[in-house]
């Protein structure tokens, strides 16, 4: 149920912060789901000997995640009518049962025309921007 | 397609053995095919907190395999009526691209009314009897 309307928004408007754990058992999941079973997404062994600090999370999973904020706040998923990000850093999770803490925040960033609105995606794990240039094009209801 | 007829078959007839590597990677795309996500199938951290000697094989996945000895043979994976096993020891897979053997042995234990004969299995890894009373029982075409 879409609960935001074009003219609730103006650029600046934030959207309700989100922060996800990301798990090792989380990655298992998604490289079933998802058919990317490169061990570096749950292999350490594998993920160091390429030279990564650990296992990382798929990059699609985090943009995944990252869209979820904007899904949540726009509450209809079909409302998002362009994603992009640039995968900057890679998210690594450690074997615990926390895993990694992804921190996703957004700002409304422009008003299009035909209100649509770009959102601006800011996304973090462990302090570093993981995700650069992030933004959704969200078409609201009047 | 059926390469096997009853009229072939005699108790102690032999089955091809078969010889499978199980890697932690077979194990993770496993996990996602069953739903079963257990950390001791892919985690050694946990499986060894659990008192595992390493990551263990799902046990329904050797199953699967040991049946693979009684289908090739059979040629139809429905002349199977029926299959049972306990699973006696768990197949320990290591962290290598070698992963657990895995040997697969079946004879003609019995010949069964309506051309049905009961197979049975010998399924070991590391020199152990992983599962124990493995039995099939397959219908053959006169």
């Amino acid at each position: 149920m879409t609960t935001i309307s074009a003219t609730d928004v103006a650029v600046g408007t934030e959207l309700p912060e989100q922060v996800f754990s990301v798990t090792r058992a989380d990655l298992v999941r998604y490289a079933g789901a998802s058919g990317d079973f490169n061990p570096i997404h749950w292999n350490e062994r594998v993920a160091t000997d390429v030279g990564l600090p650990d296992v990382i999370a798929h990059g699609m999973f985090t943009m995944a995640l990252a869209a979820r904020v904007v899904t949540a706040w726009v509450g209809d998923p079909g409302a998002v009518v362009d994603y992009q990000v640039r995968f900057s850093r890679p998210v690594v999770v450690p074997d615990d049962d926390a895993g990694a803490e992804v921190t996703v925040r957004g700002t409304v960033g422009a008003l299009l025309e035909d209100d649509r609105v770009r959102v601006d995606l800011t996304v973090t794990s462990g302090g570093e921007k993981v995700l650069s240039l992030a933004r959704a094009t969200v078409r609201l209801p009047r």
